[in-house]
């Protein structure tokens, strides 16, 4: 994309500058960004969405934070790396979901402890030449070139996401995808749209069909801008006309990408993604999840440990303030489902396309 | 309900109420009804809608037209009659789907056809006593009586449907319906939501689960405000979160309504309806449709026949005139999508509950 999704502007004392995504389509509207609260709010209101992009938004306000960093009159390494696993315990209480977040904000974590670590060790062995405000501007330096690491890597994961998949698309075929995936989702070139993105560029000709997925229309407002303006054919559908355009043999292909995966391949991914695979399974649609490497959580062996995050009433019952169901009416809205690994055809990964039986050999 | 959806005011030289049903819940409007254009208006514009409803409010319009029949000079039954079909032939053009509505007019038509077959046989008798202007107006009384006793019927019907079906949900249970099958869809009372009715009549305790039915949102707008008002538990979710919810064993049983059944009891009913359905059969959820006998369409064979009405792509891009997708954006918008007979446990009518294989026995 011409404009970045996420960026860090300026240096050390620079700030985040992020696309605010719930303006799009109509605006295209960069706020900028001084503070992990505000970083906080932003991932919390959905301004940037999308499991790969908010690790990196997440890593982004640990450097922010950092500014904040309390110096002490003597050299305290220890106190300091307490204040990090406070900032990054606070970020970490943005969304729940995806576990990139808390894969960015581990990240950061290591970082800071091996730089105090090491900073001790050279200290000790010339006491003259340290200072409380060196060891913190060096830390905040270490911690702002991890953040732009964790940038930078997950858009080349998803090129090579894209690359990876886009043999999966075949020419004149339709592809069904559910929420956004996409650029907006990552630092760059998204998942799911990686792998459309890939193609396209390939000179495959193909259509796609996005689910609008509500609540929040993801798929109306982000994905169908991403799709066309790469000049790709996509058509708008609501989430329940998914089910009969596969009935009626005219979806080839279903992929999405994924907020969190289980040890055993169970996957957490946005509200619908569950109805789409069994609706896949019953209509013999290959169904696919695209995802860099980091949304695997070993920790959990399947998808009943991953918490799923409850959203506000007011997403489903006043869409963008205007109210379209009594006053006082009961709402049950998940902001994520999971779908079994028995359901999916394959992730689609930077490492390659595997099924869900080798992911432990991809581990290893 | 309080408010009929839809009546006919004063005498036969009267006019329609009903409520604007595009309104809800917000306001509730009574929208006067004066002739057959602002009829056709208010059944595309889905101010009325639902299947029975709509066959309701077209024998009204053919009321309302019939004050306008021209006189000729002489006695001319079949120039009457003629006029008659012209105006029939104008409504059906209003909605493609709902065979009520063709049902409806093909009752007015047959009314119309025996009065004035009727006539000319006592106007045989004794020519002193005929003209056309008291053919006319007992033509219009003969109208209007036929449009009342087709609202009644509905209304009998809808009470039946109730009764005939109010045992299948059982006390605990938790019951999905899909977009608004309730009074509101009827003359009064509703057909999904008549059982719903019926079983809570009877002091049996259950919850339900109103999928909001995008993108119109009958579901959100219309049948939590029915359920709400009779004082049944009731829980507003999108399309896509029923899925999960049948995936956690929250749904016990699904009831919808219809808008066309053909001979094999494959059922045309609101968009999304297909994919609850596959759904139901994957979880091992029972699945019925509820509808009155005349929803039944004999002179189709299967439901590849029933035409499937498509709405404006604004109803998706732009709901409620905020604009959601980019412009210029495709969009795919079917009002209906067909059920296969197979995902159907039975069907719920005024005449007993029943499976798909014994449509036939019930119509002999």
């Amino acid at each position: 994309m011409k404009i970045a999704t996420i960026k860090w502007s300026g240096g050390i004392d620079g700030f985040v500058e992020l696309i605010d995504q719930t303006q799009l389509p109509g605006k295209v509207e960069i706020l900028p960004i001084r503070d992990q609260q505000a970083m906080w709010q932003a991932i919390r209101k959905l301004q940037i969405r999308g499991a790969p992009a908010i690790g990196v938004a997440a890593a982004y306000g640990v450097v922010l934070a950092a500014s904040q960093l309390k110096n002490g009159a003597t050299i305290d390494p220890d106190g300091i790396y307490v204040q990090i696993e406070q900032i990054c315990d606070y970020l970490a209480t943005s969304r729940p979901t995806a576990v990139n977040l808390f894969w960015a904000l581990d990240r950061m974590k290591h970082t800071a402890r091996t730089y105090l670590n090491d900073y001790i060790r050279g200290g000790a062995n010339n006491t003259s030449n340290i200072s409380t405000t060196d060891m913190i501007r060096g830390l905040r330096e270490r911690l702002l070139a991890e953040a732009q690491a964790i940038r930078d890597e997950d858009a080349a994961m998803c090129r090579a996401i894209g690359q990876n998949g886009a043999h999966l698309i075949t020419a004149g075929s339709t592809v069904l995808t559910h929420c956004n995936a996409g650029a907006l989702a990552t630092a760059d070139y998204g998942t799911a749209l990686a792998v459309m993105f890939a193609a396209h560029e390939n000179g495959v000709p193909f259509s796609v069909y996005a689910d609008e997925t509500r609540p929040l229309l993801q798929g109306a407002r982000l994905t169908t801008w991403e799709l066309m303006q790469a000049g790709i054919d996509v058509t708008l559908i609501c989430d329940n006309m998914a089910a009969s355009l596969m009935g009626q043999g005219k979806i080839d292909l279903i992929i999405t990408g994924a907020d969190r995966i289980a040890a055993n391949g169970d996957t957490a991914n946005k509200i619908g993604t569950y109805g789409l695979a069994v609706l896949a399974r019953a209509h013999n649609i290959p169904f696919y999840i695209a995802a860099p490497y980091s949304t695997f959580d070993f920790s959990v062996a399947s998808g009943s440990e991953i918490p799923i995050e409850s959203r506000p009433p007011e997403e489903v019952s006043e869409p963008f303030g205007y109210r379209v169901a009594p006053a006082g009416v009961k709402v049950y809205n998940p902001a994520f489902d999971v779908t079994p690994h028995g359901y999916i055809t394959g992730f689609i990964t930077e490492k390659g396309v595997f099924d869900s039986h080798k992911i432990d050999s991809v581990n290893n």
